[in-house]
């Protein structure tokens, strides 16, 4: 330990900082290392936000499914949101004893030896694949179906730790697109590395690795990476990618990745030398910030998608899991990930393109949301009412089908369906998806014994009724309203010693409200009826038994690109 | 043939009155004979509509399922329409040779042995079933169950022309409810008579029966009405039924009725003596007006609903039809009938309930209707690009499935899914209903050889392009924006003896456009694939493969049961 450090850590007021990297903006939070209390707080968004239409260094139009951001956007949040934070917590920022932070993954970047993104290197700020791909550039499922297809054919044993499929948002999709879209760059980039390293790599001035990313998003499972042979057979210029570009020692979440370099705490205004946490992953940092790391308790953050994030004490195969990484979620438990690809998504679309307007007048009569307005309605129905059932697959569906290509459907409309009625069956149709997802793991032999929600969606009672309803389960929400970055300072208060493992930070710094939701009997037994409803149809639509959904899209699919006016046109409403 | 008639039916300017009745108001056209000019018309408004909430005499409520009408309304539109319409024509009085009528069907009232209506006696007023119960009163489902459920362990032969299921909106189903549930009524009733026949005893003071309704509405087949043994089967007071208030010689369509009373020519203004048409259905009275009564034109007459009339020279039974009856269009031929619970219902559901205000605003903004921007929307994108599939049966399944309890369902959606494509998915899917029609009857050896469209959706370009792609068929339009009255007016004529059958008069006064719609043959091959589509998703959801439309109802049903007042707060929103 260093001097800097040492003070604080010996304060009992000792605070830790954690930054949250979100897809707009970033968030910092201040935490008082003894018992959690959030002390102030700022964001900063991205200048240069998202930029999925055009390159900003050039205004070039990117293709479609394109998906990149600026990294100075990332140190900007150092240089604002961290300061602002301190100064809103009014404390000296010399109580601050270390930093955490986590980020959205996969997002990833080429970056030279130095950690100098190339998007920043004399002449390449005019070349896209130079920049961060963000987690939802999905420019890449050529390549992740050729990695699918690859992995299957040769049996590699990695691939059923991945629900049977890898991600086109992953490392290696996004590694191969560079390769063979942009060669030069490719040949140029020194390291291909998650942002969540990369921005320890700009606190710490030392290259580190996690091992959260590179087990869920890096394929890197009992210590190695996918094989030399497995990569030249995919393309034999990209067999070195893995020992060339990622290889590099993995530390796990909670490590010390190193200290606040002089112009690190000049960006932030914290004490330089202060310890900084390994970096993490917006979902996998929350479950330590919800005190809900014990192998069984399963936290769902659910926002416009929902991620499932658990701990188990033993590795078993989840069919179409997201991944299960040893020590992914916390050291020395194997950490379980799923997700559904549309939660809010699936609201928010609902209330923007299927609401007439007496329900938007109404709402703005009374002053209240649509949301609001729509939950009302729908909350004062009993379960079943409406005779619906939904299948929740507009964004596709992540786990446990891994299929994209799924697509949404509404069963039992007549004459007399009104819109909360729809409202209610999309809420229910997420719900029934989580269900299956909790009754995947059980059947894998690992059991889910608490459910706890957090995320944006943490604030919908009527939502989060209906899945205490579907589930049967007593939900437990998480107390923060700043999950990830509470995780984060709870990981920072770690790396600094000020706790001996994750374990004891999350228990003293990290909180839950216990069985907020308790199932209603009746509900329940609706629901329970439904369920098989839902189940029936996930299994004929989802399964194979009637793959219309897939042809609707092929036909969609030869449609659109043998009359692109027309689908222009067709696209042109927003 | 008496002097009135005589004199006109002389003149090369004789005209002949049609009255369409509808459900909320009766229509009357003058029509010269020699051409079918139509040269004046008039609408009368009935002053008591549909009396579904309560019985306007007293302000009794009525139970759900219910709906009366005031026969006293019916007269008022010969009293008000027929004499306006002779005015707008500009002509004589005494140029009119005979009056025509249709009705809408199943619409039947019990009535003493004079005619009258037993509301109208004294002390009666105050009791709805005394009253014509309108063609959608749904109350005698029970009976109705009953008597399919018997037809079908009896073995019943007729059972079979009507696709397997007798409605609760005929005359058996509508009698045996009143029986049931008011004896005195029942016992009182000397006639159980179709307001079609009779508004013609109105006019001609001669009761009559129509082959139309006898055979479609009231069971008689090969001359015969359900046996006394089945009827006492289901009650044995109702084993008379038939035989004591049904039997009556029955008229072919196109048949002199009588003549024009005193009392009826005072009403109307027409000439005493003049020619009066037996009476006639709304639907099955338009093909002669569409000069489409050849075996193999079917007429589909668009509307709310859509009903398909079809000519065959042979009897078949054919899945699903709702029926087949020897003169039931026109004497000498089979009458098929065949239906689609919900088309225009459909769409304007959707347009009231699932249309945000973006294009609420926009329609108002460029001065059009909104299903017309919605048309237009729809209409700008190449077939299946959507990505979309519906089953049409928000209203149930008439044919060939003949189950109302089945709902609607939309296949495909996903976030980028706006209004105009579920528009077109759901027109789409009433033509894949159609096909569905036209295609049982070709397999069932009753070919299709010309689809002729009528009513209310023939405004609606973009719908019948897609009807045309759908069924691969040229569409034909009927030339009548008044298809049902310029019917009975062409059947007057064949009364009164201007014609010598419906064939000529039909040829010289009905009219259609030929070939007005011509399939796309680049969507009809999308169509093709996707109507594959939904044969399979019919059979599934229709046809047992999966009974969870059935099963949706079912707990619907129960929750309602068992949660009156949330039902009443769900259901409050119009």
């Amino acid at each position: 330990m260093d001097d800097h450090q040492a003070v604080s850590a010996n304060n009992p007021d000792a605070c830790f900082v954690g930054v949250d990297f979100g897809t707009l903006s970033g968030r910092a939070l201040v935490v008082r290392a003894r018992d959690g209390a959030e002390l102030g707080t700022a964001v900063h968004e991205y200048a240069h936000g998202v930029m999925d239409a055009e390159l900003a260094a050039t205004g070039e139009p990117l293709p479609p499914d394109w998906a990149l951001q600026d990294p100075e956007d990332y140190r900007d949040v150092l240089r604002h949101a961290v300061p602002a934070a301190v100064a809103d917590a009014g404390i000296d920022p010399s109580l601050v004893a270390g930093i955490g932070t986590d980020f959205t993954a996969c997002t990833v970047l080429p970056a030279s030896a130095d950690g100098t993104p190339l998007c920043q290197l004399p002449g390449l700020a005019g070349r896209p694949h130079a920049y961060p791909k963000l987690w939802k550039h999905h420019a890449g499922q050529p390549q992740a179906d050729r990695i699918n297809a690859l992995a299957h054919e040769r049996r590699e044993a990695w691939i059923v730790r991945y629900g049977g499929k890898i991600s086109s948002e992953w490392e290696f999709a996004k590694g191969l697109q560079l390769l063979e879209e942009d060669p030069e760059i490719y040949q140029r980039a020194d390291r291909w590395i998650e942002a969540a390293d990369w921005i320890i790599w700009q606190l710490t001035g030392t290259e580190t690795r996690n091992a959260c990313t590179a087990g869920y998003k890096g394929i890197r499972q009992d210590g190695r990476y996918p094989s030399r042979e497995f990569l030249a057979a995919l393309d034999p210029r990209f067999a070195g990618f893995a020992a060339d570009k990622l290889e590099h020692a993995v530390l796990p979440l909670g490590a010390r990745a190193g200290s606040l370099t002089e112009q690190a705490a000049a960006w932030t205004g914290l004490p330089e030398g202060i310890a900084v946490a390994v970096g993490n992953v917006d979902a996998h940092v929350t479950p330590p910030a919800a005190a809900a790391i014990e192998p069984g308790q399963m936290v769902a953050i659910m926002g416009t998608s929902t991620c499932h994030v658990m701990n188990g004490e033993r590795l078993a195969v989840v069919p179409g899991m997201c991944g299960v990484v040893d020590g992914g979620i916390v050291a020395g438990l194997w950490g379980y990930e799923a997700g559904q690809s549309g939660v809010g998504d699936i609201f928010a679309w609902f209330a923007d393109h299927a609401v007439p307007p007496e329900y938007h007048d109404e709402a703005r009569r009374r002053g209240i949301g649509l949301h609001e307005l729509l939950s009302q309605e729908a909350a004062a129905q009993p379960a079943g009412a409406h005779g619906l059932i939904a299948l929740d697959w507009l964004n596709g569906n992540r786990s446990v089908l891994v299929d994209h290509h799924l697509s949404g459907a509404i069963i039992g409309l007549t004459l007399a369906t009104r819109a909360p009625d729809i409202y209610r069956a999309l809420v229910e149709s997420t719900a029934f998806g989580t269900r299956v997802i909790i009754d995947t793991f059980a059947d894998s032999g690992i059991p889910v014994t608490e459910l706890v929600i957090a995320g944006g969606l943490t604030k919908n009672d009527f939502v989060l009724q209906v899945y205490a309803d579907v589930t049967r389960r007593p939900l437990s929400v998480i107390a923060s309203d700043q999950g990830p970055a509470l995780g984060s300072a709870i990981h920072a208060a770690v790396a600094a010693g000020w706790y001996p493992d994750v374990h004891a930070a999350s228990a003293a710094m990290g909180a839950k409200h216990q069985a907020v939701y308790l199932p209603d009997p009746a509900s329940a037994d609706v629901y329970d009826r439904l369920y098989a409803e839902y189940r029936l149809l996930h299994d004929y639509f989802g399964r194979g038994g009637n793959a219309v959904m897939h042809r609707l899209r092929g036909v969609r699919d030869r449609v659109l690109r043998s009359a692109p006016a027309a689908a222009e046109r067709s696209g042109g409403r927003a």
